[in-house]
Order: structure tokens, then C-alpha cells, then sequence
């Protein structure tokens, strides 16, 4: 077996051809024709998917060292010409290929809604259109991942919330991200082991029910995990009977407050998780084990979890695999990356009814006398700021250099509690917030210009 | 920017950590205990996931590789020391640590179903418990995939379907694996040019809204990129009138007739598909252009495509993306990795109701006279096999050396169209088959042992 077609693999350089193969054949056609002058894209979402009532900006840091790094090395042209329709003038042009543009982006942990550019992209056409489909990639899925922590988070009400879904996630890649993306919507921690290492993100980990089972009794599977891991311990404890765990797991605290050690918790995965939680809690305290944690973990999600603690389910911390991992009530975000402005002017498509919004444009958001959100404004970048307003899109990078120190993860999650503090309540609820209720609004210089591009672009077609 | 924390990467020895921490704090107790003997474990699919009737087989050529190449690189071991709970003894057994167990597995490609061992792990205890997770990443999510992909083939009867996916997939390896898996199940090929290259799969591409866009006139884009790619132009035809569009296409299309080229295909991406594609495919006729292909997209699955189909749309090409990559209505298979024996024999788990098969098993498919599926036999290995079946499983790795040449994915792909040619119509359909009348059978010898062994554990369990 050889090694590279086996494995994917992803760094800065062989992610070039991670891109759909029209963005390639556009390019050239481009490149052919000298149609390489400076446009401007935006990539934002056009509709909230389905329950989500705000979302969360994350990704930018990937797309940033994917922008910079980004070459296509002599193996990529190889294959490429190998296909037998590329030019050799864009294999040319591809050999000496760098990312020189502009980009303004929303950082990441920030909210974000539909119509608001998060990453504003002004380069060479080429340039800016054969980067469509990793920009996409990286912000639909990261930005999906963060939404949905997010609202597991909300449930959660203060209970800390991990991470276990590498087993479920979709690829490699994916585990990584998926623990970087929802450390960013409020995660404590994941399991994944290299998200650990290559982010710095916490990682906890507890015992499988094979470990129980490979001992004689299940104190004694207790007894071992503490005596090996007397810093941390979470035991297990519904391999046979879950109260008969507990007992078990309290045997073994206190054999460890002998030692002067202290066990960490216990977990639950399967059963009357509510009922179970609050018997456990009993056995625990009774025992003076009011110090050791319960962790709920099997198919949860933020419906799950508001419903556990409704019904006065007694949890220090939430595992969510499955459901986190890959957004499983919505899997998908929608993203779009459209042409706004080129050496025409400002754009806009009319197609389907969708109309774009022209021109490079800045989000302002509006805040309040106490900081809560009040509204934000979209409008073209050359317009004054409203009152009270702070702009969204910050410049990341400037002629193909990076101008933005990207935030430690830690820091972006700060960001992301902070702008959750600001929203009004109605938009943290489990039921979504009707979107036409928003307030985003369009400023009045770009409605007008908007409107009259439509009416340019509706004679032009009626023309063509 | 450093280089490694920013883009996940993957390959045979980074992909040590991408692992449930517990595997690992799990495996050092073992170390520590000397608790190495041998064991086995299944890889297997509890119930069907929703809509399902079958599932296919991908990923082992993958999970080939990963055990080969496991290796704890000194930079993995220093990451794990720093977080300060794992022992000496432990991180020493990792520098030396290589995957020396026994593998069989279902070749990729072929189907299978709930309860049947996907791929079967024999090996020292450590080893096969620290390389669960990623075996679970990786068959879980691209069986997910050829299963999702076989569905949407089947509702386009015979018209071939492409992966237009990556902008959704969830990450790099996630679009790469789709592009795989999804040809495995039946596509033609892909949008991902990277998959092009790693994988040897048949790329396509059409051309975005913006290309049409950046000239003056529809006419003038068709012509433009007619001339580029005189033997691979698929032309947008939405982005102002179609029907428009399609006059425009065929005026390119006779064009280039005179100049000796055909021109390949036409795209709709919007609007009422079946009205269009038949007044499409008249405006093409009747310019005697019937070799022209139609490629429809937009959001499509594989009830879109039985609609379209059932009310007579015409389409040569089905380009489907989100639905596809996503697995969008049912996006995770909950694949399982359990303890089947160890050195105290065959084990079962009893907790949650859920039995599992205890030994070490095979898995026997019988077929009719006439080569279509009847059933398939869950047994031991040592048992007989039923008339007229062929075992399943195959051997691929012994004592850590694999011993099975992984087919080329179009050989897969032969084998998944040959599997999915013998089952019967009724699991072929979108409505799923009943989950419990699904003919796989437990051998008699394989229940009675089930059946002790529930019995002995449920003594063992009582006296804990």
C-alpha cells in the first residue's frame, strides 16, 4: 500500500485541490482571458437552519493559514494537467500562485445572523473564486458546530458540558474540529485525545464498560482505575446495576479520603438518567461524598439535557457525543460565497428570487446602555457607523498579508460567553426565534442602492 | 502562526491520538496490571439508522493503514507525559508500541446489516482497546456515506449521480472520505478534485452563477467557456431564464458542431425541475442536439430525485451535494465496539438489554439458484458453514501484518453494484424494510452459547 492515497491528510499546501474541480475550469477560462480583475465576495449564510436562532462565527484561524500558506506544488500541476483540459498558461499561472488579497472577517466566537458577510473576500477573480470551496468547508462546518454547542451549553444552565463525540464525528478532521469548534460554543473539554495536543484543549476521559468487565467484580475494576489514576478518577458505574455502581464507587472514595486522595466523579450512561442521578446523589452524599461529580453521558442533546434538569436531575456535567458531533438535528449550514462588486461596479444576482446585497459592505452591531444587543446594521463600508455601534468585520489580512494576531482559543471562547450575555433570553430558548422578527437591518444607502441594481439588472436581463 | 495547530492533518502516525482519552488511561491501568492477554472485539451496527433498510461497507482500506502504520511519535509521548497522570511504564510501552493483532473484516463495498461483525479485532488488550476510536470514526462514517449514496442511486434508475458536496462536508477528510465512500455506493465520480487526485476518482465540474456573471452577455460566457474547454463544457443554464438559457446553449452547441466539437451537457440549478428539464430537453432536440446531457442540482436527495423521475422530469445527471456529503436525514451511524473474548472465554454485556453475540464469529450469506440474496447466518467460527453460502468476513491482517491487497475502489464499486444487483426489491425502496423481518439468523450452536452465557453472567451480575 502506498501512503498518501490513503489516509487524507490537510496542511497549507496540499489543500489546494480541495477545491470543486468548476472553481479550477472557471479560473482558467479567467486566466485565459485576462479576467483577473479585482472583485469582492461575501460568504454568509442566506437562512437559519432549522431551530437555531442566532449563530456563531468560528473557523476563521483555519482559512487564515490556509489563505497564506496556500501553493500549488509540482504533484497538484501534475495532475491537473494530467486531466487534459487545463491551459498550460493557468499550469503557469497556478506554479506561481499566491493568495494576494484583502479579507475582512466577523472573529471568530462572535454571533452572527443571515445576510451578514462573515468573511469578505477582494482579490484577483481568480484568486478570490478558486478559494470558494475551502472557505466554505471550514466556515459552514466549524460555524454549525459552534451553533449547536452553543445551544447544548444554554441547556445546560452552568453545567459543564464535554466533548465525546469522536467516535461519531465524520472523519478525522472532523474530530479535531469538531472539539475546537464547540470548545469555542462552550464546551469545558473533549475526549479527543489529539485535539488536546494540536489545540490545547482540555481533555477528559472517563472508563468504558470493557474495563469493568475485564476485572472479577466491578470493585475491583473501581478500586484499580483509582489506585492508577488517584487524581482522576470518574468511575463508571452502570456496567451491572447503577445504584449497586454507586456503592461500589463510594467503597472506593473513601478508601481513597484514606489516602488522602479524593475520587472525581462517577458517570451514567444508560437508564432513568433523572431518577438515577438523584439516587446516586443520595448514596454519594450520605456517604459525606458531596464533593464527587456526576456525569450524565448516552445520546444527549440540548432537548435531553432541559428536560433531565426540568425534571430535577442532579448533574455536574454533561458528555454529548453523537448529537454534537455532527449537528445531528441540522448537519448542514448553508453558506454561500457570491460575487458583490467586480470591475462593473457593485453586483447583485436576481435568480430565484434571492436578491444579494451590493458592494463591500461592514456589519455594525448596536448595543444598548447596559451592553445587551439591540440590533445590527449591515451597510456599505464607506457609510458612518451608527450611534452606539461597533463594527463586526475586522481586516485579517491586506495584499495577501496576515494583518490579525488570531485570539488564543480560550480568549475566543470568552468571546462567545460575552456576546451570549448580550442577546435577549427569547433567543436562547430551545424553540427558535422567527427569523423574519430579527432585527438586521439594511442601512438606507445600501436598500437604495440594492434597489437600484435590481432594476439595472432586471432591464439588463429582460435585454439579454 | 505555527504550522501543525492550525490545519488538522492526518497520516499513519499522527493519527496515534486521534482517541478517546479513556482508551488510553484504560490501556495504561492495563500496562500497569500486566492485564495484556488476548481478546476480541466486534465492530458492528446495533439497528438499522432511520429510513435504512442495508448498510455498505467502507472504510477498512483505511483502518488497513492506520493499524499498520500506529506509531506514538516522541512528540505524541511528551504531550501525553505533560499531562501528568499517565505512568513511566505505560508511555515506555507506547514508544515501542505496534498494532500486532489479527483483523478480519467485511471487504468494503459489500452489504451488511445490524448485529453482523464489520470488522472483527484479536488482539493483546491494549492494543485493541486504544485502537477503537478511530476504527468507529472511520467505518461509521464512510459506511454512512456508500449506504446514503446507494439510496440516492437507486432512486436515479440508471442515471448517473455526482458528488457535488465538499462546500458542506464536514471538514477536509470529511470531503475527501465522501467523495470515496459516495463512489463506492455508486457515483460516477466527484466535484473534489483532491479526491481526483488522492483517490484516482473522476472529477467534474460545470460553472458557477459568477462565471456567467462576469460577461456582458449569457451568449458571451457560453461562448467563452465552449472555447476553453471545447471537449468538457457543461453550461449553467439558470442564471437569468432558463428556457433562455437553454436557446442560448444550443446556439454554443451548433457553433461548436461546426467547428467538430460536441458540446457535453447543460445544468439547471433552480426552479421547477421537471417542467424545465422537458422543455429544455425539446429545445435541444429540436436543434437535433439530443447527444447534449442534462445535469440537474439544487439541494437534491433521493426522494427529490424519485419526485423528479415519477413526474417525468428528464435528466442524465443528478449533481447532489449537501444531502449526500451530510447523510442529511439521518447523519451518524452508531457503530459499537465491544469485548467478545478474553481470557475468561467468550464474554457478553448484559446492561441496557442489549445483548451482545458473544466468540468469535462469521458471518455466512446464502444465495439462491438464481444468485439473490436469501439470508445471512451469524455463527462461530469453528461452526460448518450453511449450504450455498459464502462467508463474509475476511482475513486481512495476522499478527500485525496485513495480509489482504486492498481491491482498487472501482473493483468496490463492482462489488457493491453486485451486492446491491442480489437483494431483493423490497430493501431497494425509500420506504425502509421492517427492521425485524430482515432474514439474518444466530446459528443454533452460536444461540445456545448466547443463551448460557446470559445465564452464568445474569448468576455472576446477581451476586456482584
Amino acid at each position: 500500500m502506498s501512503r498518501s492515497p490513503i489516509l487524507g491528510w490537510v496542511d497549507g499546501e496540499n489543500m489546494a485541490l480541495l477545491t470543486d474541480l468548476y472553481e479550477l475550469t472557471m479560473a482558467d477560462s479567467y486566466c485565459r482571458r485576462g479576467k483577473n480583475q479585482v472583485t469582492t465576495f461575501d460568504l454568509f449564510i442566506r437562512h437559519l437552519p432549522p431551530y437555531r436562532s442566532y449563530l456563531i462565527a468560528a473557523g476563521l484561524e483555519q482559512v487564515l493559514y490556509y489563505l497564506a500558506h496556500l501553493r500549488f506544488t509540482p504533484e497538484a500541476i501534475a495532475y491537473l494537467d494530467g486531466l487534459g483540459f487545463f491551459s498550460q498558461e493557468f499550469l503557469e499561472y497556478l506554479r506561481r500562485f499566491r493568495f494576494t488579497g484583502t479579507v475582512w472577517a466577523i472573529p471568530e466566537g462572535e454571533i452572527f445572523f443571515p445576510g451578514e458577510p462573515v468573511v469578505r473576500v477582494t482579490a484577483p477573480r481568480i484568486e478570490a473564486q478558486i478559494v470558494e470551496t475551502f472557505l466554505l468547508n471550514t466556515i459552514n462546518f466549524q460555524s454549525m458546530i459552534a451553533t449547536k454547542t452553543s445551544r447544548v451549553v444554554q441547556a445546560a444552565k452552568g453545567r459543564a458540558v464535554v466533548d465525546f463525540s469522536p467516535r461519531r464525528d465524520h472523519g478525522a478532521d472532523a474530530a479535531l474540529k469538531v472539539a475546537r469548534a464547540s470548545f469555542i460554543g462552550g464546551c469545558v473539554g473533549t475526549s479527543c485525545t489529539l485535539a488536546g495536543q494540536v489545540f490545547g484543549i482540555p481533555v477528559y476521559g472517563t472508563m468504558a464498560h470493557s474495563y469493568v468487565m475485564s476485572f472479577e467484580t466491578e470493585l475491583e475494576a473501581f478500586r484499580a482505575f483509582a489506585q492508577d489514576f488517584p487524581n482522576n478518577a470518574l468511575l463508571l458505574i452502570d456496567t451491572y446495576d447503577t445504584l449497586q455502581g454507586a456503592r461500589h464507587a463510594a467503597v472506593v472514595a473513601k478508601e481513597m479520603e484514606a489516602r488522602g486522595q479524593r475520587l472525581r466523579g462517577v458517570r451514567l450512561d444508560s437508564g432513568d438518567l433523572v431518577a438515577l442521578s438523584r439516587q446516586v446523589r443520595k448514596i454519594l452524599d450520605e456517604e459525606g461524598l458531596g464533593y464527587v461529580k456526576i456525569l450524565l453521558s448516552g445520546d444527549l442533546n440540548e432537548y435531553k439535557i432541559h428536560t433531565i434538569l426540568g425534571q430535577g436531575g442532579v448533574v455536574d456535567f454533561f458528555g454529548v457525543g453523537t448529537e454534537l458531533g455532527t449537528s445531528r438535528d441540522s448537519p448542514s449550514l448553508g453558506g454561500v460565497y457570491k460575487l458583490v462588486e467586480d470591475d462593473m461596479g457593485p453586483r447583485i444576482k436576481l435568480s430565484e428570487g434571492k436578491v444579494t446585497l451590493p458592494g463591500r459592505k461592514q456589519v455594525y452591531r448596536v448595543l444598548d446602555g447596559k451592553g445587551m444587543w439591540v440590533k445590527d446594521v449591515i451597510a456599505l463600508e464607506e457609510e458612518a457607523p451608527p450611534a452606539g455601534s461597533y463594527p463586526l468585520l475586522v481586516k485579517v489580512m491586506e495584499r495577501g498579508e496576515v494583518v490579525y494576531e488570531p485570539p488564543s482559543l480560550r480568549d475566543v471562547q470568552a468571546r462567545c460567553a460575552q456576546a451570549m450575555s448580550r442577546l435577549p433570553q427569547g433567543y436562547k430558548e430551545l424553540k427558535p426565534y422567527p427569523e423574519e422578527e430579527i432585527p438586521v437591518e439594511v442601512s438606507p444607502y445600501l436598500d437604495a442602492l440594492t434597489a437600484k441594481l435590481v432594476e439595472t439588472y432586471t432591464e439588463l436581463e429582460r435585454r439579454t
